[in-house]
């Protein structure tokens, strides 16, 4: 988005919806607006309930109001990012009415309906910008059009990378959490763990497996709240019966970080425990050591940093010792060295517009 | 739907929507039920204004609608067919509720949104049923995995199989149509002609080419209403112009026919003109001579019978001429032999569920 | 709008959906643009099929797409007009999201669901512009508050007025209509027929019974298309039987006229014949004889000019050769004397905002 | 619903939506089915954020969702309870598709948006039960015909009075609640509070004034968590934010509770607090001391048991006293005798279907 506003051939118009205006998952509407964009459309789209048929209802509700935005605004191309399910609203938006759509983040394989809402967006998009070779050469593989597909690496390093100048003092006014409050600056663990759509109803004993085996390791530990995908709920609620039980001792919750303190938090981090992209992709970048815990991640290109393991409390408090033990990692750069978003802003204001698609094959 | 109802391994569920439940498009739901088959639920889903907007509204109305039809009627597979815009509607709701899709059709190449729509829906579907070996092996080389494709031929064609033993005293009661009566025991043109999604703006243009062209010929001609996307209504209207200008001797104008006299007029016609895919695939089992216009049917692996032509009143018309002088074609099995359906009742009955689906490279 | 505009306390913003986006009634988003008023919001609202069904889901989509549209134009008051079933998402979304309403024309008796919905809209409404004193007195004995209730006369008589100016030679570039070219300086009849929502499957029979005793009076007649009510497709396909039966001499169909056109129609007509509102407000104004068919106005305050009769051929064929026989009468100001805009314009800029509502007794 | 499973001349048809359908609420799905009733169509229609935009959403799903499952089930009569916000998805859906409409608890006067909702579902009621003489009166003021008004006392007194007979060990299995456990054989407060929503934005002041003047009574209190009205997160989030600050000690927290056991805890607590109708309703049955705060229950017809604040916690803290050394009131009868439900079951059995609706006056 920085990149966007800053070329001057381009003209950035910010459309937010489903999670994102939630103070529930962090208020995202707020921190954009801090970071000086204004925020064209505003969409309230996700249904309560945080089950399969919500997310199918909620991604209906979103592509008749962002439908409603994309005609108002009128915007030449749109940019959609990964693989969320409510992405499927953007998606189809632009593509039915014919409004060129780039695609970050493409061509990757992971585990679960994602999987196929990936995919499935590369055959709508008409620009695609990979984060890593693995991803370039699937996308050409799925039989898009090679002078479409450019590598550009993950725009989330080029954060990344400016975030990790910053040092304890620049964070002021954190969010408290609840709970203890952690030393940052004492060894730490950090966990992320997010529901598997495809097994929605596993998500109340995985996250139990991963607390315990953090309680086990004796370390303190930053918890974060889950996503909201179906299973969301039921993350929540187990986290929250933790908590009543008085399980909670050197555990402090939070429900949205800032992403740089996110960053800073990796950097120091004596383990990053979950099943977050983030331990894999911006994990490789910075040398986080990481447990990959279950299906979520799988087959996503990673670096020596991570240990997988299964949602079991055991495996995963003796991988917990062993990059304990281990330490930083050195810095691999899969996902790109920092500076996608202004390749992407540059390919952007010179890219054609309203191409008919067709396979290449 | 016949296999399906008749394999006693499965039990059969009917969800209508979009143009099907609209008195409008011919009333297919009365059709359907005349057929001797139950309707599980009816949705109304379409938006008025058939323009790229309402095509992605109308397809957030369906996403609501078949969710909670989905919900209620707890399929353990969904099936749906080829392309159309609406089907999205039918395939999140399926993919995102974790129920098994099977798609029909897939892996062909077209020249619209289309296009785009066929192979996202092959990145859903758990089970692909392709109507020709072209398009078995794209699905294939679009990374779905092997066993999961079945060559079993079009549908389709199992109904023209049937319907060609058909004749004349067989069809009674057929809708009157509006103006002229054509005799279909001489000579006849059929016109069968669709707006093009992204070309929508031309729509009014390309129809009229067409019906010139067919006017100068001076063959009585039987012309069909277009379909229900993006760009119908320019259509209808100047057809309706056509004909209140008192253009429309030896023209005669249906909404919707049986699809077995449509497939006896194929049969019978010394032409068939416009863009519909029943030229190209049904047309090379029937041997009808066909002139297909325009880039809506770009790709589709067609057999001799087909002469390819632009919105050009004058090629088109020139194109008549040599069809109608060549007359009837050998009969080709592009698109299989009469027997889909039994074959794809027989391999669901078979198949596994709930697999989670993952790229194959 | 032409009032509020012109106030310069106020800003007037336009939300155009339903009926008023669809080029099939006539595309008065163009008028409006004609008329040089921006339009801040457009909405395709309306689900295809015009069934109770249908009517009740275009609700439903209308009130999540304008309350889109208010949260992001944020007015301060919404004025909606009438008593039309999609009226209701205008009402529901302000009053929900605390937006002072007002609303013109309530506090009459008509006879079908618009009168349950225009003693809602009353029920909802902060501000209220009757167009009668029964009207004004009926909304009080509602429970609504006395200094809330504003007699101002029917906005409609304001531009009626201003239109009883023009003359022949002002109406150029009129759409051409289909069916025979009328000759309005000679003796003409005006046909203005809507379903009845609670009867809409008699809608069929009901326009028969009227086509007919128009072609028995063997007067011209100017023949005007229903509007997008349950129903419309009956009256809209027996008006087009009617045609292709060839009854249609003498007889010229519009989709929607200008108003302006409209009202000179209105004044030189021999007989308005039908059920719109329009003969017996406008009507009474003008001094229009007027037949008025049927259930759909009971209990709407008339004038003299008004004959009411029920759907029966014979008795809408005597009526018509009555009111022929007694021509123009005198004017009446029932609905009000011209200036109701600028009456509304002057207490919106003056009134109270955000009040609670509580019923009087 | 029980009345109407008993009553041969009728056959129950269950719909579940809005905030029944959420485990966040209480999961009222499950206590339905564990009470015997086949629920025959479940909705998710409740878009996240509470706020007065999503109301208005949420309510535009809610008609979608409902006219498709009545357009299924094929109702002859709809009975809608009160003047909730999502109510006029039910009253917009029966109204709309001719389906006779029965409303409980109209007539009343309370001082939220509820008040223009229950008035206006008045005006698109077939047929009236209200709960009180006030509100019959009311109902006939409000146009409504004396025959179509029938005075039968409010449903859940029948279920009160029922519930009055059992004793503490009648409820086992009870939800824990968090916090405190609260002997109910010893004296205990009760506090149910809701976000009034024209004033959502001070729904977190309000609830701490309650909070703090229960935590200086020094009284063991239980306390409920909010319904799903626009505010209800933030009072939500200040009862979590109490609790975290550790100032919950001698308070339980409860979700939602069988209403068997709330009617029970109403029979036993000192003093009822908040703004819940049941304090004014069910507490005149039962003889609860009463303190009801704020505007949400102005003029609804009450009991000598009740005491009117403001939201203030001195004013609170002092009628707590006062309540308390009061002890019990007289039973009285104003919202009817526990008979209401036989009473509508019969008159629903034998009451004309599909009356066109006309104001009395």
């Amino acid at each position: 988005m920085s990149e966007i506003k800053r070329n001057r051939h381009l003209e950035l118009q910010v459309v937010l919806g489903a999670s994102a205006v939630l103070e529930r998952y962090g208020n995202v509407s707020k921190l954009i607006k801090k970071d000086g964009f204004k925020i064209n459309f505003e969409l309230n789209t996700l249904i309560e309930g945080s089950s399969p048929l919500t997310m199918a209802k909620s991604t209906g509700i979103g592509l008749i109001d962002i439908s409603s935005a994309f005609s108002n605004l009128k915007p030449h191309i749109v940019i959609t990012v990964g693989d969320r399910f409510e992405t499927m609203s953007t998606v189809l938006a632009a593509s039915y009415m014919n409004i060129t759509l780039a695609h970050t983040m493409g061509g990757e394989v992971t585990g679960t309906i994602d999987e196929s809402i990936r995919h499935a967006i590369t055959k709508f998009a008409n620009i695609h910008f990979p984060a890593s070779i693995d991803a370039k050469k699937r996308i050409i593989k799925l039989g898009e059009n090679r002078e479409d597909v450019h590598l550009v690496g993950c725009p989330r390093i080029d954060l990344v990378k400016e975030y990790l100048k910053k040092s304890k003092k620049d964070f002021k006014d954190l969010p408290p959490g609840v709970g203890d409050t952690i030393n940052t600056e004492k060894p730490f663990l950090l966990v992320s763990q997010h529901p598997v759509t495809t097994e929605y109803e596993d998500a109340q004993n995985q996250i139990i497996q991963t607390l315990k085996a953090v309680k086990k390791s004796n370390i303190p530990a930053i918890i974060l709240w889950p996503n909201a995908d179906a299973g969301t709920e039921d993350i929540s609620r187990e986290i929250r019966k933790w908590r009543e039980k008085g399980l909670d001792n050197k555990m402090q919750f939070y429900k949205n970080l800032p992403i740089d303190y996110y960053v800073y938090l990796m950097k120091k981090t004596a383990c990053l425990i979950g099943n977050s992209s983030s331990g894999i992709r911006e994990g490789a970048f910075i040398g986080t050591p990481v447990i990959n815990i279950g299906s979520r991640q799988n087959k996503r290109q990673r670096g020596k940093n991570v240990i997988d393991v299964s949602h079991n409390e055991d495996k995963i408090f003796r991988s917990i010792l062993k990059q304990v033990k281990r330490g930083k990692y050195n810095r691999e750069f899969i996902y790109g060295n920092g500076n996608a978003g202004s390749q992407i802003a540059k390919i952007l204001s010179k890219c054609k517009l309203n191409i008919q698609k067709k396979i290449a094959y």
